[in-house]
């Protein structure tokens, strides 16, 4: 049974996309595809984290607060995004893997930061505490600076033919998302305002997600027409997976999300729901669902190597979490 | 007049490298050459900076931020060690300089989170008020991961032929450093500790340097031979600037430092003089400089390409801030 706050469609147009295998109380969700995916990463993310300096256990409480946050069962959506968009553009795993890792640990670093007291100031993340809440502020700062430094040595093990693309992209759109945190945090003290929210969304999310879709296209060598076809698809997606974020927030359940509800308003978050209600939030967000199947366009005819990324857009109005 | 409470040598044997044009009030040891060096990185940097992204200003305060600290007149050592080795190695100046501007924003961006409240809790940094206690907390920390983000993506604009290899060179040694500082405040409640201590000292400081040397031999497209000999130079010079920096701290004036003095101790910091003593911690520092010294010898005979690089190791001994 698929349960969304986020959509008043018929929630069966979805139903044939979840795992017969899949366990009953699994509330995301996500087609086998998507689970299979998310298995890999988790499987890269530990290896590569196992791969620790020998010698002095000085700073062994950093590297173990790292952990905990990479580790702590994200959606691995940026990840999987890099993977699919690798494979839909005729790449294998194994061009786009490092690319994966990368923006997991940009995305992981972000949320570290973001959690801090001085910034969103959360307690709850993924269903535990914050990093800051178990290893203390200042080993959370240089947990998230950590994840971010080593994003960019990750790419190094990229195809030697777009490592230095891979990383411009990825450091590009890092500095379009801390802007955009920023003008978040700006924008609390701004009365509601359709231009900011559209600028912190942008930033704050859809253009990592794009990266993600952008750095599985150069990851596979793609021709600029199916780059930018997926770069496209990437920004649609961002924008309606934080449309759906803002819906939780005021719609959705703690128990569900792992994460604390009713913020934004309490913060005066610029959000979708705060500057144009409900109703609308909901309707720019099938707007944005289908301009991102609409860019899947060059790819081919649906059903082909995109129809998985076609699937991921269209689930985005059924997030729970 | 050169004076500096690092040493008990006879200070005449470098009052030659002093500029006769320079201003009698200027209190750091510079010879000419590497004030050029620091006016060119300033002014590459001022240029870096101006390039904003218009529309929405609000994010403004963040790039605020960020240029309040980069344009804060630090000693830019890691950038000119980037060019002059660039140089040294047989490149140009316009092959070095992504990897300048990249390392001193790795730099900036660790002084800002190592002054925060939960780190070092610095209130003055090169004689001004440091970054948080000027924006708030939560634009302090952006604006640091705005610079690391930063670093990278300048370094798009380094010869192709070497941009992933400087990528990788850069965040290997900035997670060094991360790492340093994490076992730096670790260290604070800790006992002297000769073994920690050297960790720290390391990783915080030395690897970076050795990275700002490294990088412009790589920029040069040098041979191996060249590059470990710089990237040696760099470590035993990075040695010596942290053990001056420790005696300094101990030694030296809140007024010719730029930033607080004493406070190594206040906070039982891991330091050279509270391990070792300050006399044994001089002898440190002069073994240091010898090893970068001697590290030159495969660039050549004295007085040729590498005597800036020999000089500057040298005036570590003679450090004032």
């Amino acid at each position: 049974m698929v349960r969304s706050p986020l959509t008043t469609r018929d929630t069966r147009q979805v139903t044939s996309s979840r795992d017969a295998a899949s366990p009953a109380h699994a509330a995301p969700v996500a087609p086998a595809w998507f689970e299979r995916r998310r298995a890999q990463v988790d499987a890269a993310l530990a290896a590569d984290l196992k791969i620790r300096e020998s010698g002095t256990t000085s700073h062994s409480r950093l590297l173990e607060a790292v952990e905990y946050s990479v580790s702590s069962g994200g959606k691995r959506l940026r990840p999987v995004l890099v993977l699919e968009c690798c494979v839909a553009a005729g790449g294998d795993d194994a061009a786009g893997l490092p690319a994966a890792l990368a923006i997991e640990y940009v995305h992981t670093f972000s949320l570290i930061h973001d959690d801090l007291p001085a910034m969103d100031d959360d307690d709850l993340r993924r269903g535990r505490p914050t990093n800051h809440k178990v290893y203390g502020e200042a080993v959370a700062i240089l947990a998230g600076d950590w994840l971010l430094a080593r994003a960019f040595e990750r790419l190094g093990d990229a195809p030697p033919r777009c490592a230095a693309v891979l990383s411009e992209c990825l450091a590009n759109d890092t500095l379009a998302m801390i802007e955009g945190q920023a003008a978040d945090i700006a924008g609390e003290s701004t009365p509601p305002n359709a231009e900011l929210v559209r600028f912190v969304h942008e930033h704050k999310t859809a253009r990592l997600i794009r990266a993600a879709c952008r750095m599985g296209a150069i990851a596979a060598g793609a021709s600029p027409l199916i780059e930018a076809a997926l770069s496209e698809y990437g920004l649609s997606l961002g924008r309606a997976f934080q449309i759906a974020d803002d819906l939780l927030d005021v719609l959705g359940s703690a128990a569900a999300t792992g994460k604390s509800v009713g913020k934004d308003a309490a913060r005066n978050k610029q959000t979708y729901p705060a500057v144009f209600g409900i109703d609308a939030s909901r309707a720019q967000l099938m707007h944005c669902i289908d301009a991102a199947k609409q860019a899947l366009g060059p790819l081919g005819p649906l059903g082909g190597r995109s129809a998985n990324l076609s699937e991921l857009a269209g689930l985005m109005a059924f997030r729970d979490r």
